[in-house]
Parts: C-alpha cells; sequence; structure tokens
C-alpha cells in the first residue's frame, strides 16, 4: 500500500472538467427507489416481463451455440441480422439497403455514437425541453449549448421554434427528436410537422436523431410515416430490439447514410469493438424462426388493453384541473396537474401512504425548464387490475395537494 | 423524397471536427482482409474458438432464461457476477469488495468510460510508441496531447521516461499500460518497473488505467502483482471475459476506487444504460457450475503449447538479425526485422505467394513512430502444425526481402 507515502491529493480531483456537473440520474435513481417490493410502480419505462419470449429465445439461443463455435468468437456485424433489420424498416415504410444498416448495442449507443461524430465541445444542439435523459446524459461530456423549444401535448415538438432558431443563425450539430410515442410525453408529432421538420432538415443542413424506440408499438390506426421516409440524407434513424424483443438483448440498430458507415464504425469501435455475435446470431435466429410477428401483435394488444384501462382510470378517479396526453403508442403518458402542487413531494406521499409511484416530471426536464407539476406514468408493465387500483390510489393522493 | 429541394451541401462536411482525421482500423480493416479462406493467419488477436465452452455456456443460458423472467429485463448489475469477479480478482492476488467491481460491456468500454471520465478536450495522456489500437481509437475524439514513451522487449515500459514527462511538469489525465502480456509486444513488465510505476502514480497523482485482459492467460511461473495490488488509489484495474470465457460475450469489469463508481455509473449509462441482464446472469451461472478452473487451465496447457511451438519455429527458420519477444502470456510474439524491410509490402507478398498473414508493426504505432519492420504474430488461434507450416512459410518470404 503506497497510499500514505505522500499526502496525496485524492484522485476524485483530478477529473475532466465536465464530471463536476455530473449528478445521479434522477430517473433511474428513482426507479431503483420505487420497485421495492409492495410498491405499486408506475416509474419504470419496463416492457411486461410476462411478455417476454423467454422459450422462444432460449431455443434460439442453444441453436445459435450448439451449431457453429463461431457463434462466441468475434466478428463482424451479421449480415442475416441486418437483412431481418431491412425487412422490419419497410414495415416502418423505410426503404433500406444492408450497407445503410448499422448494429448497435442498442439504441443509446447509437444516440452515443452519433453525439461523438457530430458534435464538437460546447457545440450547439436543439432539443425539446422535456425530453428523454437518455439524450441529456450523452452530450454532457461535450458541454453544449442546449437551444430548447417547447413541445405540444398533441401534435409534438414546436418545428417554428426550431426554424426560428436556424433563421436566427444557430448551427446546431443535430436535433434530436423522438416522432413515435415521445418518452416521457406519450405524444406522436403530427404529419405536417414531420414534413415540416423533414424539409427543414435540407434547407438548414440540420442532422435530424430520429428515435424510434417505440415505432413498432402503436395501438390505433396505421402509425404516420417516420422522418426518415421524408428524408434520407438528413435523418439518423435509430431503432431497438429493447422494446420488441428485450432490453437484455442490448442490440439496436440505427440506418444511416452509407458515406458514413465507416466512419460510425471507427466511433463504434472505440465504445465496445463490436455488438455481441452471440446476441446478433440468436436474435437473428429467433427472426429466422417467424416468431416476431406474433409476438409484436400480442404486445400490441396488450399494451392497447393497458393504456385504455389507464386511460379510462384517469378520466374516472382524476379531479378536474389535470391534464393528460392520449399516447398513440409505446408506454408512457404525461400528466400536468395543477401548477401549485409538486409532484416529487407527492410521490414522496404517494409511496409513503398509498405504495404507488411514478416519475415525477422534473426528473426529464431541461435545467430551468420547469416541470415540476408535471408526472410520467407507464402503462406497459402493470396488470389492468393494478392499473385500475394504483390509479385510485394515486388520485387520492393528488386530492389531497389540491 | 426532398434531397434536391435546394442545392444541399452534403451531410458528411457537418460532422464533429476531430472526425474529419479518422481513420479506419487498419488492424480490424486488415483483419477481415487475411481472414479470408486458405490465408494461415497469425493476425487476429482471437482465441482458439475450438476451444469455447459452447456446451456448458449454452446450459447456462438456457437455465437463466427459462427460470426467471426478469432475465430479460432491464436491472441493475448482478451482485452474483459481482461476488464471482471479487474471487477471481482474489486469483490475481487483488483484494476488492463488490461495491469497487464495476461492470463493463467488455473491457473496451472500460477504457472509453475511464477516457470520458479522466481526459478534457485537448488534454495530456501518455502512451507507449507501440501499443493497443483499442486505446488510441479511444481517445481520438479528446484530441489528446499524447506524450510518448518507449517499451524495452524484456521488462517494458519505460517508467524513467515517464518520470521525466511528470517532472517537466506534464499533467496527463492518466496513462495507459499492459502491465502483463502487452499487446501487441507481448513484454510483461518487471517486478521493479511495476513497483516504481505505482509509486509515481501516488507522488504525482497520475491515474493509473491498467488492462489486463491477459492477466489470467499466463504460462510458466506465477505471474507477477497487478499494479492494483501495489495501489489502490491511482490504479484503474480492467478485466475481461473476452480471452478466458468468449469475446462474444462483451463482458468485462474494472475494479475503481469506490468513490467514484457513482460518476463511473453515470458516465456508462450515457454509453450503453447498462451491460446486458442476460450476458450477466449467464456468465455468473455459468461460473456458478464451477466450469472456469478446467477451461482456464486447458486454456493455458494449449495456449502454452502453442506459443512454445511458435518460438522454436522462429528459432529455427527465421534468419540472423530477426529478433523477437518472449511472452509471458497472452497471444502475441513482437517481431523485429532488419529496418530496410516495409512489413506492409512483406505482408502483401506473403499473402500472394504464400497464403500466411501477420499484422504490420506500424498498425499499432502512435503518428510519428516507426514500426515499419515490426510485425505482430498471434499464436493462440493457430493449430501447431499450422504454426510449424505459417512460420516456415513466412520465414521463406522474409528471406527474400534481406
Amino acid at each position: 500500500m503506497l497510499t500514505n507515502l505522500s499526502p496525496s491529493p485524492q484522485l476524485e480531483n483530478f477529473l475532466a472538467d465536465w464530471t463536476y456537473g455530473i449528478q445521479r440520474s434522477v430517473l433511474r435513481q428513482m426507479i431503483a427507489v420505487v420497485s421495492r417490493p409492495g410498491i405499486l410502480s408506475f416509474a419504470g419505462g419496463l416492457p411486461a416481463p410476462e411478455l417476454f419470449p423467454s422459450a422462444h429465445f432460449a431455443e434460439a439461443m442453444s441453436h445459435v451455440l450448439l451449431s457453429d463455435q463461431r457463434t462466441l468468437q468475434y466478428g463482424p456485424p451479421l449480415p442475416a441480422l441486418k437483412a431481418h433489420i431491412v425487412d422490419l424498416m419497410a414495415q416502418r415504410g423505410i426503404t433500406c439497403t444492408p450497407e445503410e444498416v448499422f448494429i448497435t448495442t442498442g439504441a443509446q449507443q447509437g444516440l452515443a455514437v452519433l453525439a461523438t461524430m457530430l458534435l464538437n465541445p460546447a457545440g450547439q444542439i436543439i432539443l425539446e425541453e422535456i425530453i428523454y435523459t437518455g439524450i441529456q446524459q450523452t452530450i454532457a461530456p461535450y458541454r453544449p449549448e442546449i437551444l430548447s423549444v417547447s413541445t405540444d401535448l398533441t401534435t409534438g415538438i414546436d418545428v417554428d421554434a426550431v426554424e426560428k432558431h436556424l433563421q436566427a443563425g444557430a448551427k446546431p450539430a443535430f436535433l434530436y427528436v423522438v416522432p413515435e410515442a415521445h418518452n416521457p410525453l406519450g405524444v406522436s408529432m403530427s404529419l405536417a410537422k414531420r414534413q415540416q421538420l423533414a424539409q427543414l432538415a435540407s434547407r438548414y443542413q440540420l442532422p435530424l436523431i430520429e428515435d424510434d424506440a417505440y415505432g413498432f408499438l402503436t395501438y390505433d390506426e396505421m402509425p404516420l410515416p417516420p422522418l426518415r421516409t421524408m428524408n434520407e440524407d438528413w435523418v439518423f434513424y435509430l431503432g431497438s430490439f429493447s422494446k420488441i424483443i428485450a432490453p437484455a438483448l442490448r442490440l439496436g440498430w440505427m440506418v444511416a447514410p452509407p458515406a458514413l458507415v465507416p466512419k460510425l464504425t471507427v466511433v463504434k469501435e472505440a465504445f465496445d469493438l463490436e455488438t455481441s455475435g452471440l446476441m446478433q446470431r440468436a436474435v437473428s435466429a429467433f427472426l429466422d424462426a417467424g416468431h416476431l410477428p406474433s409476438h409484436l401483435a400480442r404486445l400490441r394488444q396488450t399494451y392497447k388493453e393497458r393504456r385504455d384501462v389507464m386511460l379510462q382510470m384517469l378520466a374516472t378517479c382524476f379531479p378536474t384541473g389535470v391534464r393528460w396526453t392520449i399516447p398513440a403508442g409505446g408506454m408512457f403518458i404525461w400528466v400536468e396537474l395543477p401548477r401549485h402542487i409538486d409532484t416529487a413531494q407527492l410521490l414522496e406521499v404517494a409511496i409513503a401512504t398509498e405504495k404507488v409511484a411514478f416519475i415525477p416530471g422534473y426528473a426529464f426536464a431541461l435545467p430551468d425548464v420547469n416541470a415540476r407539476h408535471c408526472l410520467r406514468l407507464n402503462f406497459s408493465n402493470a396488470r389492468p387490475e393494478h392499473i385500475q387500483d394504483g390509479i385510485q390510489r394515486l388520485a387520492k393522493v393528488i386530492n389531497q395537494f389540491l
């Protein structure tokens, strides 16, 4: 032990400058707290585990492990998986070639790779005021200048506000957007706004990162076309198997302009060399076996039912003056309470007295954005009877705060 | 299609500044080329696939997939796996607690997380002139000032040169080092140099990143103690299951000062949210079943035999004037040819005429470092008879270049 050779300052004082602003993700910290047994939680962004195709996936795993020793070796991205992804993309109306498909270790890695490729230190980006925390964490090391825009709860991101920034001379490295079933807002962008944004991208040379994690989980009529169908040159499309098969696969993809794939490859290698070939082969075998269509149908049916039950309970139990989004897909409903209610305090009381949990809105807000009166509810990971029970309990707590 | 709405400049012109210096990894590009059928390749850094414990791992996978639906869910790092890693660390002489173990998506991710946590844009770091390419890729986005030091082929990194930099006032964010079975040089650091470096770290507040990917693959007497056993305050230890179970797991770990684990967690979340819980559980089950000790014994025996065959063939077939390292472990032998030989040209001829491949030294050299007369040979992924055949063929080509 050499610790005391000299009165040494601590390692903690020798980190990169940006890290002194690090705060533990409120979101994930909170999910740990509210996942305690006995808590009825609408907090996580979790798929329903009882729907995981564990048996079919175990078959696929055994097959690929026992049929080819190379399954466990290093190797390039799997062509068979890319071919499956091309087919999946066609279901979203996206025409692409295997050369445009870039395999990632989950969609979050796609974000990290793109931030590294697009963003200079202290560069500009455009973000919605309330947005997925993963993008906020990804850009933190760059200490970017964030240009914020608001989001309409029925039509999505304020594209006029985006254009105003661009007209004023902003040169953002990218705009990150979740057009389908926004996390946490639960809103899907209107067709007109999608078209307007896709046009802005070309006109102002604005790279768009389209996060379509929930694109296959829509519950009503046909979903609207992704941005990528409207602009192939400026849109990076991010897809994920986390919500349609399982999160623990850590497998996603990007559809990118093929000229950029060599650079994306170098950036990704620095992060984790490559995405697990075992996982790529197992998912490809699962898809070969034809399990996805019926599995997706079951997910959509179950989640639609849960969404409908939650919406009905909100309408029945929540007091007047409370507003919420009507999600066409995904996993979340965003709730706005009267402005004087602090949902962080509400959560404490809800857990203590009614054993029910959610995520307070501030967890998703950019710095200086006030979402303290809002909260996010997850409907995918609770059975209908628990939703009925839990929303009643939550309404009781809200009534105490009115 | 909105591509032609305006005469738009291409997306390729709107990337982060550092990306214009990106070159496709020579190493990985080359591995693709020389992996063609019919080529006898000593190029890759690959474990022997015929030794992968595929059947036992398939059993572990089936067990964890079929016994618990949460296996496929999001979740925190697996305590059972951390406990196994604590035991593994004890085999390397390292005493640590589960709180100091940080699970990563392969050791490469550990590098990326540490670079992001330690390195400011344009900051300084210390690297050996010839070094693992993964660290070079990881730091590239920061455009650091690299202070280089040479490496002795029998005792390892020049620690005096490190100290000279520090005495001259350098404030490097970290020093990256592979004390055991250096990739690509095949050298292990002497005990005296390890102790000297561990002391320097405390004296000069220099964080050390100790990459121990090959620490469990040593073939002679007991390996020397890792740096982490000599300095708990300034050493980040990186471990990997890639070389001792299989690369396609993409599973590794870090032993870090526990005060930094919360920050490491936030940095890692930005990269991929979390490491696959499925993989963590499967590896933990594989270790529960007690498969690792006999598997490791088999790996060590097989690789030792291959190393010995290759060393013997080099002594027998290579002309005088050629030098090479005698690795105590790992997978690589580093060869220095007479200075006038360009190993990039040699490789072309070797592939064309003798169908034998290696990696030319320049692939591992820092910019401005000349290693054009050197080459790296891998011995772990070729059977003894192929090593005998291949080294004879390679000697034939070298003789043409003398």
